[in-house]
């Protein structure tokens, strides 16, 4: 299946934080469920993140009592706020809430129930969408990867951090589906071990070769020579071409620019926010300190130790060799690309 | 108490493992049980694992039934063999047993009893003498400090890593008895957590200003200019001045350059191998991957997953702002620096 699915006015998803343990479908009926289910990462990945939204506002445009399009529209903004405040880093949230809104506020609807319609039809016109964008992106990106390669990833950017198919390990599978015969490191990813959990029992299912490693261990391949490519997802790029991503992956440009090994950003353009001049714009979310101190439950420092726990960096756009989009892959310099990309969307 | 201690025949030490959850002290009379507690890590840290390995060869002395010095020299070569196998990248573990071996040959003693006191004397010789050197360590490396600095720091190199008070968290210790009002960013340290466990237990204890983080966040700190300088230990230092520390080492010193932060190791000189002419020739152990795949007897990945588990990396020398040593603090030209520090002791 799909990480989320609509289904006859529930939207079900992949409870995320019991893999690899547990393979659990969540449904909900409620807006207000979908927006705690982003917050505590039963769902993350920005694209996917992106999609959850659209189908909570769907929700909401199902379950309201209102009457008018107006009490309707209403009812939207209001879920639609309670939506984006689960998570700031990402900014498919913001563009898939801003995109389903604008169908809302379309005139041509006298009737509230027409509202609903539509927003369901464009919630899944959001999620097949953004499937069909990562077989364009992973096709592109694929071109990146030569036979023999050893490819490192961080987090995970497969089909649970997308609707389906994945960004950078979209990439991966399709270079992989080509027959090419690629090894992928995988970055165990603290604080939350999205790479040891969910990257690591994506690619056992796919049959792709790959070895989990503890973060730490990345530039030591780096310096040793067993790093062909860097290839990461992305939360948000700015109009410079900075990229925010999970915490972690500006020391992976860092080391690979130190060690002359490509590093690429994998992201639809929806990840593209052009109103950001720069990366410094872009607000890091900071977590709970327990993502740090407990581990499957099991604690692993001393009581009351203090903890700074931020889920994402940026990484300057000059560390970055080029950003994979559905429009093609960007290279330096990213503002022109980046623009273009995007109108051509 | 000192993290490892000679009682009237009995080698005691704090078993790591459990900390910070359980305080819990270990007796040894056969050094094979030491070289066991080396191997699983009851007592880590390169000073420490030295000043063990030289008790184990003292219990082996004191229980040995040779009866010539001879014999008691096969005994002690067969039991320095055991304890040298044990762990491969710290040289003060081959350094301990070779002063040790050395004092054993000794022509002068014509009974085994002889030679078995002056093994006991000098274990308790190499721990005292590791106390006193991590102090004049100190007492040089503070003065790297300055009053208000975020120090950073990477693994465990604290009481713990020595026979007491430390070298890097030595230093940090240090320079907090003066006065300084500092803060240390500590590095959770993945695998095997030493950071979160161990440093930051031992510097709440001192009422050191501390914050915990996953490895990952240290890029992100450093680019932000949040951290001042960044003091880690060694496990063995090359006649060029590459450094082998722990796994994740190489990636701070990379980052620290990039972001202009002064990067030292903090080390004895014992912990200097002139034998090696550069890290190239440093054998890096390789761990279970269970230290990987499972934290705290909880699983975190797939079951079956492959796993690659350095435990250390080098860090070459052009990345290091200075070596830090009981004989002075050593800067480039490392190797001349090197052999003048080691001639003096």
């Amino acid at each position: 299946m799909r990480t989320i699915e609509w289904d006859d006015g529930v939207v079900k998803m992949i409870d995320q934080r019991k893999l690899p343990r547990e393979f659990v479908i969540v449904q909900f009926t409620d807006h207000r469920e979908v927006a705690r289910a982003i917050k505590e990462m039963y769902i993350r990945g920005a694209p996917a993140i992106g999609a959850a939204a659209a189908f909570g506002l769907a929700l909401c445009a199902r379950s309201s009592k209102a009457k008018s399009p107006a009490e309707l529209l209403a009812d939207l903004e209001q879920a639609a706020d309670t939506l984006l405040k689960t998570r700031p880093t990402a900014v498919n949230l913001p563009w898939a809430l801003g995109r389903m809104l604008e169908v809302a506020r379309k005139t041509e609807y006298t009737e509230a129930e027409q509202i609903a319609n539509a927003l369901v039809a464009e919630a899944q016109r959001i999620a097949d969408e953004d499937v069909e964008i990562n077989k364009r992106m992973a096709a592109q990106g694929a071109e990146l990867i030569e036979d023999g390669y050893n490819v490192l990833t961080h987090c995970n950017t497969g089909s649970l951090a997308t609707v389906d198919y994945g960004t950078a390990l979209g990439v991966i599978r399709t270079a992989h589906e080509q027959g090419k015969r690629i090894h992928v490191w995988v970055d165990e990813t603290r604080p939350r071990l999205q790479g040891a959990r969910l990257t690591a029992w994506e690619l056992m299912r796919y049959g792709i070769p790959m070895t989990l490693i503890a973060d730490n261990a990345a530039g030591h391949l780096m310096r040793t020579g067993q790093v062909d490519i860097v290839l990461v997802g992305a939360d948000r790029v700015a109009a410079n071409g900075d990229v925010a991503n999970k915490i972690g992956t500006y020391k992976l440009a860092v080391l690979a620019q130190e060690n002359g090994v490509p590093f690429y950003s994998v992201c639809p353009t929806s990840t593209v926010d052009l109103s950001l001049p720069s990366g410094d714009q872009i607000t890091i979310e900071e977590r709970d300190p327990a993502e740090v101190t407990h581990v499957g439950g099991v604690g692993i420092a001393p009581e009351g130790v203090p903890v700074y726990n931020p889920a994402f960096d940026v990484t300057p756009h000059r560390y970055i060799t080029g950003i994979v989009t559905e429009e093609g892959i960007i290279t330096p310099p990213f503002a022109p690309g980046l623009r273009r990309a995007k109108a051509l969307v």
